[in-house]
């Protein structure tokens, strides 16, 4: 499919919430749902070359985790599939391309849960191991824990095989220079504030996914905040956090300002007011991204995806990268704020 | 209060729960609700005379947080002197007497949470702060984020002023002879499944408080599983699995098998079924506990209090030790189950 398609496709619909169509009676459309980040993406940030590519690794990675499922896939390898593709691209600020600490290091973070089993797994600060989410995937799978950090997590993932690579595999001449800039800019005491402002927070990628079984799944993975230091921890790994799933209710994956989502423990609060407050996912969502992120002083977005089919995107910045395959229907890929 | 005395208060009362005594008609009750972990703590575990030491003990906890609500303190105050009493005493695996990892280290993790502003603060894997507690209150008041991971977090402790100790500090006989055995058992291959086992995840401890202003509080720190690897986070300093607060809801601090807490978020799920299932905090706290927790396989308990000064003691072990000092009642302690 040409991009030029795509674009035509989608400045005709708003996506940011739909109805699941359900194409067999007996069972949800599979869908997968996947996001780039969230941050201050007004029009014309990007020049429309640096928005096609954008677009067209959004669609690599949507139709990634939608071929995993067409297949009669899981849901968890769906997720983890988008994501993959996604670290693998300098593009976004997880795996290849992530941003750099204070001390110049990429110390990235994952985490994944399958909503059949609530199991999960995490990582954090880990910098040698290609792709943190199968790191995570391996942490639920092969450990009876959840979540590793640091040097142990990198010990374990050399010892169950991951892929490693070295420091500079992480490096891209762009981030390199915006950490360059933002430390300079930190010394001068110009921005004290900077590490904490829309620019240093981009780029965490994430995934939704429902099966042919029903069965829902979420992944989150991250490169973290420029200019972060003491082994801060942001909500990418955390589970109920950064990434939430459960059959009973919704799968959750977020971006934004990690501090307020670990706060509000937005993916479990989504999912618990679509349990117990038997809201929509676009409810819920809405009611955490406008209502209760805005009113702490925090930002960013979610996407949101139950075991019917109903999935969502929210967030309360200007624009959030995203994409969504649903059986029946084209995917559509979006980067600014839909009127 | 001599020890006997309590015996015999407490034999007479069950007081798994409690409602509220508003002892005055225009404000809840203030209140502290402490834990020093659950277990496998079946009567005869103890010797009358260490039955009665963890008695005292937790009795001079919950009592050295009440000082603090009785003076007008806040429940975040509250929280951290209770939880340092017992970070301070070697009965508990929280500070000095914390378990070892397997490579004979002692790692400590901590968060606490403050209903009123919805802020938190958690430290993962340190190992030469004295109270850890302390630490995470420090995250939470002087810097912008919210947990902090083993050196990093250790280098903001340092630069923060928290009182440093040598590793030794942290090192009693009784863990020391444990974590031999334990390695010598999982070496031999005895016991694949020893450290998950209900004795080497004892003795985490917590307290939620509410103080004269009707703001709730909760706080957790622990020493972690014994024999634990690859920098294994449990679920203790993660905000919404081993503490949470907010003021629209309660204030939960949690003890057990740590990876079933953090699969359920299991703080912000009882927070969530009060919220929006509009249950009281004990019907949420057994829903979660005796059957989210034990469906999965995991076991442990919970301390839960909401902001008008109800609370419930939860947990699906043979004992949980606790204590429980409210407003116009003598504090309760106790051990085993309550028939």
């Amino acid at each position: 499919m040409r991009i030029s398609h795509l674009f035509a496709a989608f400045a005709a619909m708003a996506f940011l919430s739909a109805p699941a169509k359900a194409e067999e009676a007996s069972r949800a459309p599979i869908t997968i749902v996947i996001h780039g980040g969230a941050g201050a993406l007004a029009p014309g940030r990007y020049t429309p070359e640096e928005e096609a590519a954008y677009k067209a690794k959004l669609l690599e990675a949507v139709n990634a985790g939608y071929a995993v499922l067409e297949k009669g896939g899981r849901s968890i390898d769906a997720v983890e599939a988008a994501i993959v593709v996604m670290e693998d691209s300098p593009l976004f600020n997880a795996g290849k391309g992530a941003v750099f600490t204070r001390n110049g290091r990429n110390e990235l973070d994952a985490s994944i849960m399958d909503g059949k089993t609530v199991n999960a797994g995490a990582v954090a600060g880990v910098s040698h191991v290609k792709n943190p989410i199968k790191l995570a995937r391996a942490v639920m799978d092969e450990s009876p824990h959840v979540m590793f950090a640091r040097d142990g997590a990198e010990k374990f993932a050399r010892e169950h095989g991951l892929q490693m690579v070295s420091r500079r595999y992480f490096r891209t001449e762009r981030r390199w220079k915006e950490y360059k800039e933002a430390l300079k800019a930190d010394k001068e005491k110009k921005g004290a504030s900077l590490p904490y402002a829309y620019d240093w927070k981009f780029g965490t990628v994430g995934a939704v996914a429902l099966d042919r079984d029903g069965n829902i799944a979420a992944g989150t993975s991250t490169g973290g905040m420029t200019l972060k230091r003491y082994g801060r921890v942001g909500d990418s790994p955390i589970i109920g956090a950064g990434a939430f799933a459960d059959n009973r209710s919704c799968a959750v994956s977020s971006t934004g300002w990690g501090e307020y989502f670990m706060r509000l423990v937005i993916a479990r609060d989504i999912c618990a007011q679509v349990e117990y407050a038997h809201k929509s996912v676009k409810e819920a969502a809405d009611d955490v991204i406008h209502h209760r992120l805005p009113d702490l002083g925090g930002d960013g977005g979610v996407i949101v995806l139950d075991p019917h089919g109903n999935y969502t995107f929210a967030f309360n910045t200007s624009g959030m990268f995203r994409a969504v395959r649903q059986e029946g229907a084209e995917p559509q890929v979006a980067i600014y704020e839909e009127k």
